[in-house]
């Protein structure tokens, strides 16, 4: 049987999110039924109830930073138990049998995973996010939040936290290397404090310097203003990785004149259009131009473990479920130091 | 004292090179004389001798795969004696200071390396390269041509061999892995034939299949047409690493997404000019873009060593010096299979 839950959805892509109630689905062998308690609101939840990113399913209950408790389990799950903190994600599912579902690459499931909203399930029916009550997710895609971690903090790490964690270990953030992150909103400050605490020494690079003394205290070396072409000149082959969390369309051939020979360059953020690029700013250093998504699930466990046990949270302003339309202006206008969580309560 | 030597040289970007003689510096401390059997014409001769890629040195002796014999020493020489078999590549010195020299990468080195023509070397005097009769050269930047391998079809492996070698080992070509070249032509056929003794699955990606029967013999063991828009469907999410040789302007969004997932799609041509990319492309599988610039020092000696193992050398056609000319017309043609070899007892 089926549980109806207090949700905030947007009716469609052009109305405001109002509250209503949703059906989460009877509770299967391997699900867990969470009693949500904070969502975060992450950038990509307007792109998608706004179509700025394609056709969506309406109504939508946006939501993929997800922090929790066990309130009840399917006879099957192993994972968990009644009263477990724990923390949903991105996504709800994947095939489970690809190449990349058996690497742990969940996230880049031959099929497609499974989108915690906006997405259908393999049983046929949509699936809604975090901006409610209560969800059913199968104990696989779920995550246990550690101890140490407030849920309130916790909840972004689900997605700011795994995006930027991820690409910051592949390629080799650490002790002795020089990281930069481009823009410091939900991603940035994020990868601030992760970059910082796997030992690397990090440097801001932001439009201006207005957050300047937010950024050094978040755990950054240096900081400077991208709006300032002199950065450019004093910062030219400086940087080990940089990571760009921006969706500005940037010039990349300056900003890959500021990596090191052999360095990176990962865009986890995006212009929706395309943008131009001279392939010799990459050849004539070695240099790489990458891209990277989430993470995978266990990746995901891997990153919390971390985030407990270097104090790591998001720093967050917490909201009402009813002020969740203005707050959605206010990302819109980077207007928020660093990530707005609703408290579920409030729904 | 100089000496003077003959060579073939372009007076001019808009002439015909023509034989000439020009001044190779005195012995130093630290130089070989090279008796010059063969020198190799490399797509990038073609380039800088008409102004290609910018303003330049004339006259020009071009030539940056060169193969010959020791046939004089200077006093702190240690490296090599009279009667050995070397080659020089595409430079001639570096700043042996930077951390990209430290690191072996000379090629990258920060305060730039010295062309083996169309450069001035930090004695202030202009560099000559290998269409000609000898040359000097500091014996740090002198390889060793190892018994196995013959002299002519080792020329070409000091840019084609060693562009090619680097990446391929950097990106992971090995058994296991599903390696596709972009291009079968001077550099293309290099990577084919190292791919495969490295051990990788190779498919060769070429206009049309003009060449396929050369290609499988040369050690691919797939090939296909990229005017066959059937290709980018069948071949979807193929490959661990795409190699591209090719300095036409590709649709990277079709051929990256022949990438496997955390693939990687690296330039050792490239158009002249900016290339349109959409970031989605790399982001939505964990893919990058990359660039690779011929090699350092030591790793061109390693990829020599590699060669001369696997029995790997240049398919080629020997040609007289007073052919050149007509040989980069055929360059610009396609028309070579693979490399034009000058023997320079022609000169």
């Amino acid at each position: 049987m089926t549980t109806t839950v207090a949700a905030y959805a947007a009716p469609s892509a052009k109305a405001p999110l109002e509250r209503t109630t949703i059906e989460r689905r009877a509770l299967g062998e391997h699900d867990v039924l969470i009693d949500i308690k904070f969502a975060g609101i992450c950038h990509s939840d307007i792109h998608q109830a706004r179509e700025g990113w394609g056709e969506a399913i309406f109504p939508m209950v946006p939501g993929h930073e997800i922090a929790g408790v066990v309130s009840e389990v399917g006879p099957g799950v192993t994972k968990f138990k009644v009263g477990d903190r724990v923390g949903v994600g991105c996504m709800v599912d994947s095939c489970r049998e690809c190449e990349n579902c058996k690497a742990g690459q969940e996230q880049y499931c031959v099929r497609g995973n499974i989108g915690t909203y906006n997405a259908v399930g393999y049983d046929g029916e949509p699936t809604y996010g975090g901006y409610s009550e209560k969800v059913v997710v199968d104990e696989a895609f779920t995550l246990r939040i550690p101890d140490g971690l407030s849920l309130d903090v916790a909840a972004p790490l689900l997605c700011a936290g795994i995006t930027t964690y991820s690409p910051l270990k592949r390629w080799g953030a650490g002790p002795g290397k020089k990281v930069a992150v481009i823009g410091l909103g939900g991603l940035g400050h994020m990868a601030v404090k992760i970059a910082h605490a796997l030992g690397a020494e990090v440097t801001v690079l932001s439009q201006s310097l207005r957050k300047k003394d937010d950024g050094l205290k978040l755990g950054a070396d240096h900081y400077y203003a991208t709006s300032d072409e002199a950065t450019f000149t004093e910062l030219a082959g400086s940087f080990d990785l940089i990571v760009s969390t921006v969706s500005a369309p940037l010039d990349f051939g300056a900003y890959l004149g500021l990596l090191k020979t052999g360095g990176a360059l990962v865009n986890v953020g995006a212009p929706e259009e395309p943008v131009s690029l001279n392939l010799f700013s990459l050849i004539g250093g070695g240099k790489t131009l990458a891209g990277s998504m989430i993470g995978g699930i266990a990746e995901t466990q891997e990153m919390l473990d971390f985030c407990a046990e270097h104090g790591i949270g998001a720093e967050i302003e917490l909201i009402a479920a009813a002020e969740i339309n203005e707050a959605y202006e206010r990302v819109l206008n980077s207007d928020v130091r660093y990530r707005f969580v609703i408290d579920t309560a409030t729904i």
